[in-house]
Order: C-alpha cells, then structure tokens, then sequence
C-alpha cells in the first residue's frame, strides 16, 4: 500500500489517469451503476427526465449541474489488494465562478468543479484512498468524517498547488461528508468545498431509487449570512424542472445540511410521511415524521414513497431558507 | 363524495351553515367531547378554572382568547358516507387586528378569526374534507401536512374571496398542522394563518388532560425577526392566567413549534421530566426528557405527570423568546 | 430534616464551613472519586496531563480553571438521615472579572467563583440539599432541572446577601444542569450563572473516563449576540491543553449546550462516531453519530473510544461557534 502510495504521489496525482474516478451515472438521465463491487438493486424505475429548456440553459450557464449531483455516485477505481477491495477517488480542489442566477456571479471554492463535491460511495470495510490535489488558489484539505486515524483527519491545509493523499478503511457504514477545514470553516463551507461520503453497509439495503440532496447557502456578500439557498448547488433549480420519481417506489434520500451561518434547517416534504435512518446508522428506522430538524453537518437516510402522482414541494420550514432556493418538486409519475 | 363537493360549492361554502365546525368545548371551562365519534376518555378532571380579572380583560380586549386554543377540538360535522366517517371543517382565512399587549396592535391573517385556528380532529382513516374560504383580503390558501394527493396539498392561492373544498384520509395519525402556503410563507405564517390538526390512532391513547400549546412568533416591525413570541397567539398569558391541571393526572401535551424566522427553539417544563412521542407516531415514548429541541414545523405529543402541588413554568429555553412572551406556568392542583 | 434546614440557615449558610462540598478531584490530574459512596469505577486510567506552559499561565491569569472543570465532580458532604443519603452543597453566587483571552475582560454572575459552576453529582434517591447563598451584587437564584416541588423550583430571585435551601430527592437519574433563573435569563446565564447536576443511575454505568464539557457563549458588548464562546469557561483553551485520554478505553462525555442567543449547536468529534443516551436517560443508547443538534439546556451522554492514537478536534459544527472559541483536542496516548 505504501508502495502504491508512493507511485501516485510520483506520478503527480493522477496526472496519466491513473486513478481518476469511475462516475456512475450519465449527467442527465441516471441510474444506479452496476459496475465497481457496489450492490446491485433490482427492478427500481428511474423515470426518464427530459430537461425542460429552462433547466438547460441553466446547466449550461451557470457552471453548476443539479442533475449530476442528484443520482450520480462515484465508487472510484476499484482494485484488490491483499483480498481487501480499494477504492481509489481523485478529488482536485478547484475555483470557479458560477451564476446563482440571471444576476448573481458567485466565486466557489469547490471539488472538482462541482458544488456540491462528487458523492464518493463505498462499502464498510473497503480501503479508501483519496488522491487530494489543491488547485483552488487558497490553501484546502479534505477532512472525512467516519472513523480514520489523526494523520488522515484532513485538518491539516494543503497549499495551492500541493497534494496529498487521504486512505482510511470505510466505516462506520452510514452517511457521512467531507469538506474543507482550512480556517474560516465557515467559509470554506460556505464557499461550497464539501461533498457527500455513503459508507454502504456490508448487507445491501433493499431496493431504491436513491436520491441526494445537499442543502447549502450562499453568503453572496460576506456579512457572515446566506442571502441565498439551494438544494445541491443551484438555487430553485428543482423548482424549475421537478425531480422526476416514481409512483409506488421505495425513494431513498441522503440528505445533508452543509448551511452555515444558520444555525439548524428543518427538511419537510409535502403530503407525505418518511422513515429515519439518523446519520444513515442501523437498518431500521427510529422515527417517522415529515419535518426533521439538522444542524449543520447533520445526514439522514429518509425513506418514503408516493402514493399518488403529481408534484410536491420538498424544503426546510424556515420559510424564508426554502424561498431564498432551498426548495425543489418530485414528480411522481405513474 | 364528489356531488356532495359540488354541492358545498354550490351552495357559496356553508352560507346556510351546513357545514359549521362542532367546537368540542365551552370556552372556559373545557372538557374533552364526548360527541361525534372520537375516542371517550374516562376519570379525567378538569379542574375548573376561574379566569382572573387580568386575564378576562385582555382575553375581552385582545381578540385572542388562549382559553380556547388551550383544551378546544374541533371534531367537525360528521356522518357516514359509504361505510366511512366523514368530518366536515368550515375554515375561513380572515383578518383581524390584535392587541398583543397594552400598547401593540399586529394586524393578523388567520382561521376563524383566531391565531391559532382551530385545532381539527380526526381518527385515523376518516375523510376528512375542509371547506375553505378566503376572507382575508389578499391570497391565501391552507396547506395540511399528513399523507394526501398532489390536488389537495393547498399550494395554489386562493384569491379573496373565493373558496375551494380540500379533502383527504385523515393519516398517518399523529400530530399535524396546517397553514398557508402562499409566498413569502414566513410571512403568512408569523401574521397567524395556522393551526394544528390532530389524528387519533385508531386504538385511542390512553385518558389524559390533553392541551395544545403552540408557539408563535410575531414579526411587529416587519423586518424579518420576531420582537414578540406567544403560547397560542398571546404573549405572557398563561403567565397572568396560570393552566389549572390536576396532581397525578396523565397530562398530554400536543406542542408545535410555528416560530418563523428563528430556526429553531426549545420547550422546556420546570420540574418535571416529559415522556416524548415524536410527530405523534409511535404508542410508546423513544425519549425523556424535560428540553427538546423544535425546528419551524416539528409537533410532538409531550406526556407528564405532576407529583406536586404548586405552580411550575414553560418555555423555550432560548430565554430571550420566553421572556418575550412564550412562556407560561401550570398550577397544579390538588 | 426541618430542624437541620433551620439549623444551617441559623449559621449563616456555611459561616464554620459545616457543610462545605467535597471536592472530589485535585485540580490538575484528575481521576473519578471513590469516597462518599458514589460508584466505583474500576481499572480505568486516566493520562497524566502535564500542563504546558501557556496553559498553566492562562489558568493563572484568567481566573477561569477548564481543567478542574473538565473532571471533577462534586459528591457534596454525604450523611444519613432516616436511612437515606443526603448530600449537602455549599453554592455561592459571586461576580467575578476573568481575561477571556490577551484582550478580553468579562465580568461573570457565576457559582463559587467558577463558570461553569461545580458539577453537582448524586445517585437517583438521594436526599440533595443546597444551601446557596447570593454575594454577587444582584438579585440570582438556582433553578434546577429534574423533579422537585414547586418551592424548590429556584425561580425565586434571592436578593444580594441572602441565602436560602434548596432541597428535593435527586430523580430522575440523568444529566441535569442548575442554573439562575432571574430574569433577563438569558442575561444570567450567559453571564457564568450556570452549571451541570448529574444523577447516577442506581446501577451503575460501566466504568469509563468521564469528561464534562459545556458549551457557553459570551456576549461581550451586551448586544444579546455572543461574540466569544468557550468549552468549559475558557475560550480555545483544549486547543492549547489538549485533553489527554486512553486509547481504546470507554470515553464518557457529559455534554451541556449553554449558549443563549444562538438557537442551536450541533456537538462534533472528528474522526469518531459516538453513542447517544439522551439527556443521560436509558442505559442503552438510541443514537450513533458524530453530530448532535442541541438546542440550548440540552445535554446527552455520548460514549467513544478512540482506536487510533493522535489529536482528534471536537467542536460545534456551526464553525463559526467554533473558531470563536468553542473547540478543543483530545490528545489520545497508547
């Protein structure tokens, strides 16, 4: 391992391709991938979801693609080592400016060009390696939750232009996160330099359309307070083109509040009741609710399904969070 | 069902009183009703509760009574359609102006001409239908939370004067709410257009006193922080008026939190420890407890006893929304 | 009983030093007490903390102590009385300048000199009396949480030079907290008036290192916002001392969220996933996470081992709480 540590680092972080990560899913019509080890689900329907011409012109404006972060999973490489399986994430902080709206530029400090990061997936007691390279500008890290040793603990800054590498065993299964933890946090939080973590555990769940949704906000102006919301990045996005789902299907969602600045957000989903999994730990819920109260940095496994087609609203019942582009429709379809 | 909606339209929404709500209770001294269907509760004293002069004036004066927030259900109309219990809600989005103390006036949006509306009642599986009118000078609609269809979910506006008929199967049980859903909903919602709406399992909980306590905020200047908080639309009240509740007696507390703008708040009794049922669900308690933590929207049956005599306080524990009117003292009585 | 109240109040609460509480720990290498019938633990060690240099000056200067705050538990002055333990605590109100940091004087409202106060500690069924007495220049009280009767509630202001007794059965068993409740409360409690009172449970939990840590918040300038915070007293003072405990051994945190002013923090640990038993009732835990929301006077029992040796940060994850001072290390020693 050592041996194979060393030789990423020589080769410069994947700079012949080594190690770069396997996405999952296409950006726009996805489904859970069936490559890399990961459990295989069964007979779930992902509806097709033709992008209206709105959310398009969006994606391909505003530098941010919701879409991408709602069903993509990226498993890394897989390779076998010592009969134990490895997963290999090429993770590159970056900087870029997006549009937030048709009047709102906004400079993110993010993973691979993405905010949300990508959603890294694992399985409990696969080896994890990060191949972390800072190209943002500003000095970043990476730091994991999940059990890891201090070493890997990513508090540690990277300096613009330096690299490291992260690698841990996957546990506890659950859902966790990453993000930066280069002072101000906050900041680079708010920024948008954080991303998903699932740790799968050993005995698959069952079934499900698998759905992530990050809530983050935007401190437009620096005053240490969101002017802006959005559910995995872009603001009102899922308001513009509904979350395509299916009538009578077990929906699973990773939910995760990264908002800083505010101290907790409730998720709320409309005419209907979901099933928690706090921190996406055990495999039987402990609570039924449709309001769930998160601090920042807390994620929940919440399952539910829909009994009759149409749209929904989905948002956190701090209204003003939610109507400041926290807030998205499922469309179920029959 | 769908000539009966007909007709309720037809006939302008209860201009004959058809459909008039059955308030359960007197508003003073109060009893749980034993009409209309709902679950007989055995043994259970109300202690009577003589209102002081302090307490009658500005129950007379305010326009708020929180005597008949506190123990008063609206079962609704009810009768027997196809083999089911179907209860009919007349609601009316009105507007009013309070007098939240001596020397400020709030102009509210609200149900009934109360803040907060009414509290419905159900058993899970009945039918439940809401005959809604807006009076209230600008759009408004109500949104209830629990399972229901896409057409019924109260998100459209409702132009004034105009009305429309929701209806739905009264489930999951548990406690829920509902309020308008028309934008900037922090702002309907703090003006007082809410209410809770309560489903019984079907095998009913045990006899107890039960009580709604609902916190609110109120935004007096309108600039997006609340200046002054109430249990059920009053500030201070049930400090002037202490609840009479009896020694050794199951108490059920039904509380929601519907503070907009702060993200959170606690609800607290001194003395005692609260055996917690979270959102209602669930016949047996997850949690003890005497401080639980309530984002905007999260409801929960609290169930304690008192084994003293003597007066005991209520309130968030984020102190500067209790001594700015959310707070209160039971008086337990022998 | 009656005698013996009126007997310490006769003395003037203390004045030949009758009832003065049993310290349990020395104020720098601390281990759990085995006198005054509390349960023993067995075989658990805790590191010698050796203070660097910028500690032990700041514990000098500032005249706040987070090390003897961390582990030491008072078990009061324990006797019998009709065959029950009665454990009698001295508290004194006190006003008190401490230097948060180089730059920042503070004058605390607190409990014998120290903010926190002393943790009270009992067993379910003990008879508990306080004698507290106010020398701290304003009206205060010492309200506590769990069950006791309504004279004993401490939401009575007792003038400067006063005194008066507190007494009631320690139940439930769990973790409580005592704080003034003089109102403006949350002027009082952010101020240093505050501390924890934990019950053992009659069967005793597995034996552990147990650490207390209360998140506070300081609002210098007095514009009901905190603009410091600290664990434990001292603002950044772990990150200084870090808080040295045993590879794979139990770790057992008593964790009190304090802060007025901010609705919410979350309790993080890097690195580590805890269990959760709710505000320290049930012996079995209901919650494994590394993040816990805790509105403000909550507090949980979380437990932990670290596997790896290292500096593990733990902090609030809304990170500017944090960075304001409220983060501290455990330095985990093979």
């Amino acid at each position: 391992m050592d041996r194979q540590r060393r030789k990423i680092l020589e080769l410069g972080l994947g700079g012949i391709g080594l190690i770069g990560g396997a996405i999952a899913c296409s950006p726009i019509i996805s489904n859970r991938n069936n490559e890399n080890n990961q459990p295989t689900p069964k007979k779930i329907v992902i509806p097709p979801m033709s992008l209206n011409e709105a959310a398009q012109t969006r994606i391909k404006t505003s530098g941010l693609d919701p879409i991408a972060a709602l069903r993509e999973f990226d498993y890394g490489k897989v390779s076998q080592e010592n009969g134990r399986t490895v997963r290999e994430f090429e993770l590159t902080a970056k900087s870029k400016t997006v549009k937030l709206n048709a009047s709102t530029d906004f400079i993110t400090w993010n993973v691979n060009d993405r905010v949300p990061g990508p959603t890294l997936r694992a399985t409990e007691g696969d080896h994890v390696r990060i191949a972390f390279s800072n190209q943002a500008g500003h000095a970043h890290s990476l730091h994991f939750h999940g059990e890891h040793a201090s070493e890997m603990d990513g508090v540690k800054p990277i300096r613009n232009g330096a690299a490291t590498i992260y690698e841990f065993e996957a546990k506890p299964y659950g859902v966790h996160l990453y993000h930066c933890h280069v002072a101000p946090v906050a900041r680079h939080i708010g920024k948008g330099l954080y991303g998903m973590f699932i740790v799968d555990p050993p005995t698959p769940r069952p079934p499900a359309d698998e759905l992530v949704l990050i809530m983050g906000g935007y401190d437009i102006d620096g005053d240490g307070r969101n002017e802006m919301y959005a559910f995995n990045g872009l603001p009102h996005f899922y308001m513009q083109q509904p979350i395509a789902v299916q009538q009578n299907q077990l929906l699973r969602l990773y939910v995760l509040n990264m908002i800083e600045f505010d101290p907790a957000a409730t998720f709320h989903v409309h005419a209907n009741i979901f099933q928690v999994y706090r921190t996406g730990r055990g495999m039987t819920p402990t609570e039924e609710t449709d309001v769930i109260t998160m601090g920042t940095a807390e994620r929940h496994i919440l399952e539910l399904q829909y009994r009759f087609t149409g749209k929904y609203m989905f948002h956190p019942h701090q209204d003003a969070i939610a109507e400041a582009g926290c807030m998205g429709l499922f469309n179920v379809v029959a």
